[in-house]
């Protein structure tokens, strides 16, 4: 399935969701109009907010309260990637230079607090105290995460477990969110809730799973940064805890970590990955995950939005961006 | 008025903002839980939770929602801080070492963001949409202003509405926050709730006319940093301005504004500050706003907390630090 075909039945609300991100670089100053236009101009897959529309559907659809939140989880993300390529010092995100590069820190880090604020008005529109509070509670955990994820950097010390952690904190929260409030705001039975917010779990684990396989295995072109990148920034992700384990007296991955100089070790990292059986258990695991997805949506009502579902979790391990 | 009578009516309750933000800081991860205390346990003079406090003892004083609120936008406060320092790069606040000089930006960047989630999901236990909303609003103020600030340095062509404009963002909206917020929970009339938050504006531009006097007069151990550091920021504040109404063809600000390694202007700008009128013109007009916010609240109950809304005034006015 392709992304058009999975988003079928939201695709008029999508577009809506497009224009409240429009309205929202409509302000007074010249400066923040510009920096705005360029961080949510650069139209991304909207896979978050297409799955709080999507789960929307299930029960009783309700576009007013639906359509704010979806535009907040796609701000909050939005600045969430601002900040983070502040502190990477990235100088192009999915082949686009970033604000951090055009404009510096300072400006990328009032950017971003700017886009949490207006995330925060935005998701104030849904009325609902529980759907607020839950949006809140999961930039604790993006940003606790990311936080635990620096202290982590260059550690080879690190288990399955953390690095599953990890990416729940850093991915799938907010798809967990992006679900969950779907449910919340159509008024979904709690069992059904929580049906949805397991679903968006898996598919982000699913989703980052394939993200660190990417960085291995992707193109420059692809990726819009050189591969290898993850394991530059020190962040030990599951193909390279893999290699580790495979070789644990001697690896690339090792030789990095305990001087990260010593940057010919990345290029041979990913060719020992590329080259061994390591992508495919990672892909293996990944669509494990999809599978638990899809199992936990089997009791929602069978509407439309299940297949886009059920695409969904296709979609996010074929792709290659 | 010593700020602990001002103070007095919310005495108790204001320890119990203590207690609230020291379980912020009971987290898993133990980095994270040393980066909260350092920022949360430099025990500030807590004005605006205090004004919150306050404000709600007009009318129906319910704790249970006021010291949410309270606590919160003492979060949202520290985040701003940290989050200025690593825009700075300061080394110091207050005298004590920023997060940024301990940690680096990494760390100050995700740490401000999670305050700002935690102070997100404070708001949300006053269970009232209107107050959540009118939070985040304040975020965009706040951060929406320090972009244009930012902007703006070293830009000599700024006027004294612009230089209202931008303290309003920069400190009065958290002020008016504070007293709106209070008035609304505690379920003021409308009349009240706005003369409680013009009492905020106009207290809040006082308080920040004196911060940039003191940036001037202060001394480096009052200050917590050296004298003159708006200006080697770049930032055109009231008594620098009136230095270039007085001096407009020549003087220390226009030099290092055209070129800011001319860092030698600084001291220099101190010294014809210190010895001119702008310090006693800048406080008169400091007073005129804490006169105009002593007026806003003339028409609420005669209670205690009035009396210490007037003691803030002058408070604001003498303070060194």
């Amino acid at each position: 399935m392709e992304l058009n075909q999975i988003y079928a039945p939201v695709s008029t609300d999508l577009i809506r969701v497009e224009e409240s991100l429009q309205c929202v670089c409509d302000v007074e100053y010249e400066w923040l109009k510009q920096l705005l236009n360029h961080s949510l101009g650069a139209s991304g897959k909207r896979i978050r907010p297409a799955l709080t529309l999507l789960s929307g559907q299930f029960y009783d659809y309700r576009l007013p309260f639906l359509l704010p939140m979806a535009t907040a989880i796609e701000l909050m993300h939005t600045a969430t990637l601002v900040h983070d390529d502040a502190i990477d010092k990235a100088d192009t995100r999915r082949g686009r230079t970033t604000i951090f590069k055009l404009w510096g820190t300072e400006a990328a880090v009032l950017l971003g607090d700017y886009l949490f604020a207006q995330a925060g008005v935005k998701v104030s529109d849904t009325r609902m105290v529980r759907a607020i509070r839950l949006f809140s509670k999961t930039l604790m955990t993006i940003s606790g995460g990311e936080l635990n994820q620096a202290k982590n950097s260059f550690n080879l010390q690190q288990t399955r477990d953390d690095y599953y952690k990890r990416i729940f904190g850093k991915t799938a929260s907010l798809f967990c969110l992006s679900t969950e409030s779907g449910g919340l705001l159509s008024h979904a039975p709690d069992s059904s809730i929580r049906k949805l917010r397991d679903y968006g779990r898996d598919l982000g684990l699913a989703f980052q799973i394939v993200d660190d396989i990417l960085d291995f295995i992707g193109t420059e072109k692809e990726l819009g940064k050189p591969a290898g990148s993850d394991l530059k920034q020190g962040t030990f992700t599951l193909p390279a805890m893999m290699l580790v384990e495979k070789y644990p007296s001697d690896n690339p991955i090792k030789r990095l970590f305990s001087d990260r100089n010593l940057t010919q070790n990345i290029s041979q990292a990913i060719e020992q990955i590329r080259n061994s059986s390591i992508v495919d258990e990672c892909y293996n695991i990944a669509k494990d995950y999809c599978n638990r997805a899809c199992s936990h949506i089997k009791g929602l009502p069978d509407i439309e939005a299940k297949n886009s579902f059920i695409g969904l979790t296709e979609f996010v391990v074929n792709r290659r961006i």
